[in-house]
């Protein structure tokens, strides 16, 4: 069976948890807590030397690092996963754009505000991080004004990917009221079959 | 034929030379000085919201953004990519190791430094990218000191990711010398076919 190392708050993680929930596969959580530098240890780092969660073990000994590879891997010949070579592409300039332009902003001010709880501490970062994430939120608004999903008009990894960290956005500060594309998608991801909480 | 926006000290337009080279596909190339926020102009967020290069322009009016995504596009059935399932997943994961860990700290610290010139405006902040960065080359010197390559001991889109700003990583003040599998790896990706600079 699947295992996967898990830090509950994370969204990384959670975007794991949905897919293999929708895929109808059955995971077993090793809880590991980044508070307290669990990801650092000599064990942990055996398995990942990059020292994060997720982390999917496939078979014993085997293990799939970074949150949208972990998807790319599951969603293979499934219909989360466009058949054709356009949208694939399409699929993973998503995927970059979620890791590079929006992950890094709206998940940290989360991290820092919410599971931290140092607002104050951060506060010179986090008024940097508020407009870059702002910036990758227009870019989403911008698409999603036009489609209802980011790729093929269909329900893919590109939308599980974006969905984490974008519907916990108000635990990072960003109002997402002035986005209506956004808050519109976010209910369709609700809707989905098999959909589960963070 | 492709059509490139790219603008020439980049790492990440680099990579998309060094592909379409050794596969042997023409391509125009059409400048774009970010410098002078070129990126940022209507006509260029219409080509790319996002506002970046490399873009690369398949058929008039089709665009693909982010690096690594653009290397996946055109590197599918082809040799620089694998066949097998649980390869093509490793080869993601260093595309995203890439992106989130090594990018955002080894080629910042070059912008800033090297091409912006300001090293010692952003002092406090290149301290931080040098502990980040030193940590992304830790990671890949270990998975190199085993390995020849990335992924299923071949050449593949994921050596030619990290290659693009390791290779230059002297001028974000990084000192590879205490790497020797990684400079080791550096000299075998320079003697490929068709290879050319930066």
């Amino acid at each position: 069976m699947y295992r996967l190392y898990d830090f509950p708050p994370s969204g990384n993680s959670y975007k794991v948890r949905l897919l293999l929930t929708q895929l109808e596969i059955s995971f077993e959580i090793v809880p590991v807590n980044i508070l307290k530098k669990e990801t650092r240890t000599k064990e942990f780092l055996a398995k990942n030397p990059n020292g994060r969660i997720p982390l999917l073990e496939i078979e014993p000994g085997q293990f799939l690092a970074e949150s949208n590879a972990i998807l790319f891997y599951l969603s293979q010949n499934t219909e989360y996963f466009p058949q054709d070579s356009w949208q694939q592409a399409k699929v993973m300039e998503w995927l970059f754009f979620e890791q590079f332009s929006h992950e890094p902003h709206l998940a940290t001010s989360r991290y820092w505000i919410t599971i931290l709880g140092k607002a104050e501490e951060y506060q010179a970062e986090l008024a940097k991080k508020q407009k870059l994430g702002y910036a990758a939120l227009e870019v989403m608004e911008k698409h999603l004004s036009k489609n209802d999903f980011f790729v093929g008009n269909k329900y893919t990894i590109a939308d599980i990917s974006l969905f984490a960290y974008t519907h916990v956005a108000d635990e990072g500060n960003f109002d997402l009221s002035r986005f209506p594309a956004i808050l519109a998608w976010l209910e369709r991801i609700k809707s989905q079959p098999k959909y589960i909480t963070i």
